[in-house]
């Protein structure tokens, strides 16, 4: 797999933060020349799709400093240090939305942006899924729950508040699964 | 579209570059505290979906620093200052096929990571393509271009060699459009 392999000449770290560290790597080409390039280390994520007994969607809305703007997305969280995806997943799940799952089925992985960042997002569904008696919630985590029907998310993506690479892969794959059961 | 909106009471840049600039932004949360938030501001991108009259899909291999290895992808690129993504999407598939279309037809827009950067994609399907006689191709990129079909596709996805979201997002899409046809 190291096609076209670009050799680290040296690396400088410009930014080492609480979610993202910033790197500038001085690279040798395969053709003898040098380049620079610009990746920001990210813990990797996970997401989730959960469909309630009536068909709904859990989304959870909020804001996106980085957008200055609030979006629709399935559940999802970034990977803290040593934990496994699914360890990720039941975490967020229940702090998110405050159900809980017994089984996680992995659907998905993908880079979000290979060409900058190696944040790998995992993408589970939720199986067999129940609402937690008093769910453990985040401290200063602002979020409004949904439950939407497959029609109204297809409203969400033509009106731009679904409109993240997880959110809309989800609702593709939510579209197959209603094609297949029919 | 501002619920949960996090007012800005100071931005620190620290970082711009050739691709990226990073911000620490101190905000004001809804409930009064304040927080720090690190965004990766990022121009956008284009990427296209081009299926061959031999209904192959045209995938692009690269090395992707940030992952220290190659992947598989649709072709793609980084929109210039200014430029619409159409005319992104064009200059991108000569300079990294040797290809060009009559037509971009819009499939989806997305946010690639919106927890901590606006990154946009804008995901085209190529119809009518033509090879082009000259194409022009960018110096020092090095790639290796690839035709495959649905099934190698689909293998290339399980061998973790197509493990991006907008190209395991194209090859859903594809899939759909297959089984609409049948």
């Amino acid at each position: 797999m190291n096609t076209f392999e670009e050799k680290t000449l040296k690396r400088e770290t410009i930014f080492d933060g609480k979610i993202i560290t910033l790197h500038v790597d001085e690279v040798e080409l395969p053709n003898g020349k040098t380049s620079k390039r610009e990746i920001v280390k990210h813990p990797g994520a996970v997401a989730i799709i959960m469909i309630t007994d009536e068909d709904k969607l859990v989304l959870v809305e909020q804001y996106r400093k980085p957008l200055e703007r609030s979006l629709f997305e399935i559940p999802a969280g970034k990977m803290e240090n040593g934990e496994s995806p699914e360890t990720t997943a039941k975490r967020e799940l229940e702090e998110e939305t405050g159900y809980t799952c017994e089984k996680l089925n992995p659907i998905a992985s993908f880079y979000t942006s290979p060409g900058f960042s190696d944040e790998l997002v995992h993408l589970f569904k939720a199986e067999n899924i129940l609402k937690v008696e008093n769910p453990k919630t985040e401290e200063d985590e602002f979020l409004r729950l949904h439950e939407v029907t497959f029609e109204q998310a297809l409203t969400l993506i033509d009106e731009q508040k679904i409109y993240d690479a997880k959110t809309v892969y989800a609702i593709q794959y939510w579209k197959i699964q209603r094609a297949l059961r029919k």
